[in-house]
C-alpha cells in the first residue's frame, strides 16, 4: 500500500505528540535526524515527527489513532537495519515510532531460564543481564552494543550463534505486541511447549514491523558454558570446509557454537587496515575457518574437544593448517579478525553486498558461479564472500577493482545483484538470509516467491493492518 | 464454522472418488471405521467417504472441490492424535481425507542435514532413513511405529527429545502445503536461514489441519550421537528435580537429552503391571528422573559426562540416589518403563488426563497445588503426574481411587479438568502443552486465550479457509 500523500495535519501531529508528551515527540530536524538516516547512508527519509513512546498503552494508542486517521507509522528500534526496513521514506508523510524509551528489563528467571525485556533493550544489556544470571543469552551481532531486542526479534537476526542456538525466533517463548488497529497481544507466556490455539507470535517474528509492533519478549536463556576454544583453521576450498564441517558437528554436536569461514583476499584486508591483526597462520590459505566450541564441564574438556575436532579435519585432508587460541586475547583477536570484515571492505573502495543463504550442500558450487560470473561481469572486481558457513548463509560482497572509479563500480549494483540472485534462486537459496528485505529487496521479492505466497503475504498484510498504515512499502 | 448440515450427494461423492481413483476412495463400514475411531475411544465420527489421495496434484483438486461445494473435509495422518482432531465429528457429513498413501522419501542430503518427506511417511521410517545416513531426525514420541511426519508437523508434536532439540516446529525447514482453496503452496526451502518475506510455513506447523494441509517437509537432520548414558535418580520432591535439572544443564547443555521425572506410584504401577520390569533403586524414592546425555566423542565421555551430571546432584544434596544403566539393555529397560507410563495406568481403573505445561520455576508449585486440589475434589483418588520435566510438560494423570466405579469417577472428568486448568492458567501455564486442542479442548480454548488473540485466530481460520470447509469444528 501507497504511503499517504498528504503529510499529517499540525492539529493531527499535536494529538500524536499528546500521547506521549511534549519532551518525547520530536520535531526539531536536528533532533529527528539521526532516526531517518541509515547508518550506511544508503537511504535518507523525511518525517515531520519522532514519537518516543514510554509504555505499551501509548504505543496502542498511538497506533490506534494512526489507524484510525490513515497515517503511515514506521516502527524503529535501534536504527541498525541494513535494508531500510526502520527509515521513513522521502515523502515526509510518515511518523516514526521508536521503542527506545520501552528499555526496562521486567524480568529475570533463572530456574525457568527466561528474562523478560521490553523492545528497546539493547542486545549488550540483555546479555549483561543474562550473565549476571549465570546463564546466556546466544543471539550474536556485530551491532549488539547499538540494536534492540525488538529489532532483533522483528527482523529475525541471524549473527554467529545461529549454528548452535538457531535464529532470533528461536530464542524466544513470548510477545507483547500491538497490532496495527491498536489492540494489545498480551502473550508473554513463559512456556517452552505450548499447542493452545495457533502460535500467534510467529505472526511477528521476521515480519520486519509491517503487521504488529512488538513493545516486549519473554527471551529463552541457555546455560553459560563454562569453558570455551577458538580456533582457526586453513582450508583450500570451500568444498572442504563444508567436508570439515560435517565432521566438526558429528564430534561436538551442540558444543560446536561457531563455524565461520573467510577467503584469504579478506584477511589482507584486515592485515591492511585493522590496527594490531596479525595473519592467523603461519603459511597463508585460500580459506579461513573460525571454529569455535563450548562446553559445560571445563577447559580440559573444551581444549580436547577443539583438539579432536581439528584432527578429525586433518585426518581427512581437509584442513591444511590450524592454530588453537592460546589464550582468551588471541581467541578475542580471531574474533575480532571475523567482526571486523565488514568495515575493512570500506577501505578499499566501494563494495557491492549480498546477503544471501544456501542448502549447505549447494554451497560450494555458488561460490565458484557466483565469483566466476561477477569476475565476468566486471574484470578485476574482488569478490570476498565470507560469514556463516555453519548455517549457509554467506555475505558475498564484491570489491571494487583496485584503481577504479567507486561511483561507477556501485552503478553497477543492481545488475550485479541480479546475477548472484539468479544464481542462488537456480540453487535454491534465499536472497535475504539474515538481514531481511525492508525497502531494499521490496521489489525483489515476487521474482523469489511464487504467486501462491505473495497472495498469503498479502492477505495477512491486509487482515492484520487494513488501513495498510504500517510501515508501508517494506517486505510486501 | 459449524459442519454443513446435509451429507455430501452420491454425485458429488462420485466427483471427489473420481480424483483419486475408485480403489482409493472407502466407503465400506468395515473399511472406514479405523480411520473414524480415536484409538483411546473418546470420539467415534461418521463418514460417507474416506479419500487416500496419491500425491499433493490430488490433495489439491480435492480441496479445491471442497471449498467449491462447501465440503467439510477432515485431514487425518496416523489416526494417533489425543484431543480428537483427526476423526469426523458424528454428522455424517465430513469427508476424511487420509495421507497415507504420501509415503514417499523424496530425498536425504547428508552434506546439508535435510531430509525431505511425503505427509503419510511413519515417524519411525523417518528415523530410519536418519540413520542410514548416519544422521538423527530427534523427535521421539511412544506412537512414532504408527503415527506419521505430517500429522507431527501439523500438530507441532513434542515428545521426549524437546529438551535437546524443540518441539517438530523446530525440526522442519520447508513445507509443500496445500490451501483449503486448492492452491499449493511450494515450500520446499532447505535453507537455516531466510528472511526473504512472511515465514508463511509458521502458518501451518501446529494449526491441526485447520489452515492447509501439509503434503511434504523438509526435515532437519543433526548430528548422529557416538555414545550415550542413561540413569535414573531418586529425589525427595519436584523441587529438588528442578534444581536437578538446573545443575544439568549447566554441566551438559544441549548434551542434556532428555530429563524425565515420574512418582514412585507410576513405577508401581510399572512393577505391577508391566512384564518383566524392576526397580530401578535398591531404595524407594518418592520421585524418579529419568536422565539421558548424548556425546559426539565416545562412550568414556558420555560415562564421564553423566557422573559429573549424578555428582553434581548428589554433591548438592538434591538426588538421593542413582544408578547409570550398566548396559544397553539395561538403558533401553530404564525408557521401556518409562514409555509404558500411559499404557499400565489403563490397568488401575480410570484416568483422568491433562497435558499441560508450566514455566519451569512453577512446576513445584503447580504439582503441590494441583495434588492437593484433585485429592480435595476426588478422596482417594491417585494423582500421577509425570513427563517431560525438562521442558516443563507434565501429563498430570489421575487414576480413580482403588476399588471405586470406573464410570463414575471417569464422569468428574470435566469436573476435574476444570479444577486443574484453573491452577494451570493462574500459574502461567498452558492447558494444551503437546497434544494440541483438536476438539477436545476447543470449547476451552477461549478461557485462556484473550479475546484479541482469539479474533486473530478467527481472522486467520476465515482469511485462510474462506469457506470454513477444512477441519471444522476443531482448534478455533
Amino acid at each position: 500500500m501507497p504511503s499517504r500523500p498528504a503529510p499529517p495535519s499540525s492539529d493531527l501531529l499535536a494529538r500524536f505528540a499528546a500521547i506521549v508528551g511534549g519532551r518525547h515527540a520530536l520535531t526539531a530536524p536536528d533532533v529527528t535526524r539521526p532516526y531517518l538516516i541509515e547508518w550506511r547512508d544508503r537511504y535518507e527519509g523525511a518525517s515531520p515527527m519522532v514519537l518516543r513512546p514510554g509504555s505499551t498503552a501509548e504505543v496502542a494508542a498511538i497506533l490506534k489513532l494512526a489507524s484510525e486517521t490513515g497515517t503511515p507509522i514506521v516502527p524503529q528500534g535501534g536504527n541498525t537495519g541494513l535494508v531500510g526496513g526502520q527509515v521513513p521514506d522521502e515523502s515526509g508523510t510518515e511518523i516514526v515510532l521508536s521503542l527506545g524509551r520501552l528499555d526496562r528489563i521486567r524480568a529475570v528467571d533463572p530456574a525457568a531460564s527466561t528474562m523478560t525485556a521490553e523492545a528497546g533493550v539493547i542486545l549488550d544489556r540483555i546479555h549483561d543481564a543474562a550473565d549476571a544470571a549465570d546463564r546466556l543469552f546466544p543471539l550474536t551481532l556485530g551491532s549488539q552494543g547499538s540494536c534492540t531486542i525488538g529489532g532483533n526479534l522483528s527482523s529475525n537476526a541471524g549473527g554467529t550463534a545461529v549454528l548452535a542456538y538457531g535464529n532470533a525466533r528461536d530464542m524466544v517463548l513470548g510477545l507483547e505486541v500491538v497490532l496495527p488497529t491498536g489492540e494489545i497481544v498480551e502473550g508473554l507466556r513463559a512456556l517452552r511447549k505450548d499447542n493452545a490455539g495457533y502460535d500467534l507470535k510467529q505472526l511477528f517474528l521476521g515480519t520486519e514491523g509491517t503487521l504488529g509492533v512488538i513493545t516486549a519478549a519473554v527471551l529463552k536463556l541457555w546455560a553459560k558454558p563454562k569453558a570455551q576454544e577458538v580456533a582457526v583453521a586453513g582450508v583450500a576450498t570451500p568444498a572442504d570446509a563444508l567436508a570439515a564441517l560435517g565432521l566438526a558437528k558429528t564430534r561436538a554436536g551442540a558444543q560446536l557454537t561457531a563455524f565461520e569461514i573467510m577467503p584469504r583476499q579478506l584477511v589482507e584486508f584486515c592485515l591492511r587496515h585493522q590496527p594490531g591483526s596479525r595473519d592467523p597462520l603461519s603459511t597463508p590459505a585460500p580459506w579461513y575457518l573460525l571454529v569455535e566450541v563450548s562446553v559445560g564441564t571445563g577447559p580440559a574438556e573444551a581444549h580436547a574437544l577443539m583438539e579432536a575436532v581439528l584432527e578429525d579435519g586433518l585426518a581427512a585432508g581437509l584442513i591444511e593448517d590450524a592454530t588453537i587460541a592460546q589464550s582468551v586475547a588471541q581467541a578475542k583477536d580471531f574474533w575480532r579478525m571475523r567482526h571486523g570484515m565488514s568495515e575493512v571492505q570500506k577501505h578499499e573502495g566501494g563494495s557491492i553486498k549480498h546477503d544471501v543463504s544456501l542448502p549447505l550442500s549447494a554451497l560450494p558450487e555458488f561460490l565458484t558461479r557466483a565469483t566466476e560470473a561477477v569476475e565476468r561481469l566486471v574484470p578485476g572486481c574482488r569478490p570476498v564472500p565470507f560469514g556463516h558457513l555453519g548455517d549457509g548463509n554467506i555475505h558475498f560482497n564484491v570489491s571494487q577493482p583496485v584503481g577504479a572509479d567507486k561511483a561507477a563500480f556501485l552503478a553497477g549494483w543492481e545488475a550485479m545483484n541480479a546475477v548472484v540472485h539468479g544464481i542462488v534462486t537456480e540453487l535454491g537459496g534465499s536472497i535475504a538470509a539474515e538481514h531481511g528485505v525492508g525497502r531494499m529487496k521490496r521489489e525483489m521479492l515476487a521474482g523469489v516467491r511464487s504467486p501462491v505466497e505473495m497472495m498469503l503475504m498479502r492477505r495477512l498484510k491486509a487482515t492484520l493492518d487494513p488501513a495498510g498504515i504500517l510501515n508501508p512499502g517494506k517486505v510486501v
